[in-house]
């Protein structure tokens, strides 16, 4: 794997951050989540956040071999038909990208089937898709460092062409809540029928064959290390999202997280530097069953809760304005003084 | 009060939203909230929402004589300068109108100081501020129309002005949260301790002082009809606000609403005319105390839960972008059979 350092989180930055938003116009603490972001945001840039005039997503694609087992209600020609659905910009994520001002990027790190070219396709491809899980390690162990260099190779790709001073992760690939599950399973210790959800949305059948996969492939990793988990359970689009965490954490931009399957590859790159963590923002809280567990085990407090399950960075891309306001908020109020506005006569936080 | 009249919610828009909505390149259901907002929506315009080019903010100002009582800690004169904050674009709710692309105006219902002109202040004042709620009636009866009817005319300013395709309804006066602590009593028979909270941030004393007065003048009104009720607890901005609620309601204009303070606004529209409840979006869960309770009552379940106790309409300002969200996402995504997407094998809703 390329070499990838992470700075500090800036505490110094955080701190006048915390000391101007206590002076601010409103009475103090009043704005909640949103000054914890600004504070956040103030450690990840080391300094006032900027506006986020230049905002990426990336949509990290890939398929897999555990589908054979029909843990999941769609086939795996829906990964490149979707594919062309966010290239051809009618999909969720550009619906919502719109909103949110973003550029939508769509990473192939390990599709199966043919996809077109396209200058918002980045070419990171490391296989046409995993091997069966449930059968066999989802991938050969050189994959491994292949798929996090994809994954840091896209990052670059998106910084050449938009600088983003932000990005969100999201993901599609018709098979990954299983292997997100087995991932989050192997990395938090907790039980399969704790974490594994229905996806997209299998019937009960096969909701249970997805527990027993899940279930069993993590309990063929236990003992093993982070690269001997990832190989066993996959998958290149979790990995390569790994990737382009790590690397956006190097350069001190934030990345906003979508749901369950994008949090499987924030506990990757946990694995790997722990400190990148810390210039993560949990966009939304997912319907779907273990992703609580997993943004515990990230210790990572979600934004919203919109009763959200689709991926594809949908619910990331709805944070984004909050990032924009927590923003504003510090840079653009007036304190007290400036404003010649009175102070409370016995100002406490509630 | 000048004649009102709410048409009725577009149930068969609803539907064919709520179809639409169901054969879109998701699994059914996967947009959780998201999708319910844009039935919502369907719903109050008769159609397809629109994309809220034009984004109105309605902050309802007035006094309350109940702060002689040492119920808040601020002193009344922060009202007008918190009002020029608004107007000089360096208070939060500016910060945050410009991440919703909103125009904000300032409605003086009701301010007992001096305000400057400003084209953006819509001067609706029917007092310089209520009687001390705790003592007396806090408004004469006369009032209660012509304070409905300054927020109706305060729409007609707006409309006037930027034909609104969505309103966000916010709020600022010293004391309010006291006027509105006891109308939510009032309204839904709960206990003043469940329903008092610390509004912009009293001590312990304060707030038992606050809780006694509520209580006190809430009970005042047992039996009484909403008119009684409203001419004894006020206040000028709250029932300029519900008249702003139900002039949008008329023109089918959806209203989002900010924290505790404004809900109390919509309990008194409730009142006037139910059917107005179902043109509201609310916005968020505020930190003070009774606002659930207030939600409750209204049928109304929240967008976001940040912790915001601020008000401004800060809250609102947030949720406008999810509205836009739920338009593009019915009017810009295409179907499984346009986007040319396999459908599940068995699609389920999880």
């Amino acid at each position: 794997m390329l070499p990838i350092s992470i700075p500090s989180l800036d505490a110094s930055a955080a701190l006048a951050a915390r000391e101007r938003i206590d002076q601010l116009t409103k009475p103090v603490g009043s704005l909640g989540r949103i000054e914890e972001l600004a504070e956040r945001l103030a450690a990840v840039h080391g300094g006032l956040p900027p506006l986020y005039e230049r905002r990426a997503i990336v949509v990290g694609a890939g398929d897999h071999g555990v589908t054979a087992e029909g843990v999941s209600a769609y086939p795996s020609e829906v990964t490149p038909q979707m594919v062309g659905a966010f290239l051809g910009e009618f999909a969720a994520i550009n619906a919502f990208a719109r909103v949110a001002r973003a550029e939508v990027f769509v990473a192939n790190f390990g599709v199966a089937g043919e996809l077109p070219r396209h200058p918002r396709l980045l070419e990171r491809s490391v296989a046409r898709g995993t091997r069966n899980l449930a059968r066999e390690a989802a991938m050969p162990d050189a994959h491994v460092d292949a798929a996090l260099d994809a994954g840091i190779g896209a990052f670059a790709d998106v910084e050449a062409r938009v600088s983003p001073e932000i990005v969100a992760l999201g993901e599609m690939g018709i098979g990954n809540s299983t292997s997100a599950a087995a991932l989050i399973c192997a990395f938090t210790g907790a039980d399969a029928e704790d974490v594994v959800g229905r996806g997209t949305g299998v019937d009960d059948e096969a909701l249970r064959r997805k527990q027993q996969v899940v279930a069993q492939a993590a309990a063929r990793t236990a003992g093993g290390d982070w690269r001997r988990i990832v190989a066993e359970l996959g998958g290149y689009e979790i990995l390569g999202l790994a990737g382009v965490l790590l690397a956006a954490a190097s350069k001190r931009v934030p990345v906003v997280l979508d749901g369950f399957i994008v949090s499987a590859a924030a506990l990757v790159a946990q694995q790997i530097a722990p400190e990148s963590i810390g210039y993560c923002i949990a966009a939304h809280r997912s319907r779907e069953l273990g992703h609580a567990i997993a943004l515990r085990h990230l210790g990572l407090v979600p934004l919203l809760d919109l009763d959200l399950r689709l991926g594809e960075a949908s619910g990331a891309a709805l944070a984004l304005p909050l990032c924009e306001a927590a923003s504003r908020m510090v840079r653009e109020m007036k304190t007290f003084a400036q404003a010649g506005v009175s102070t409370a006569s016995a100002p406490i936080e509630a």
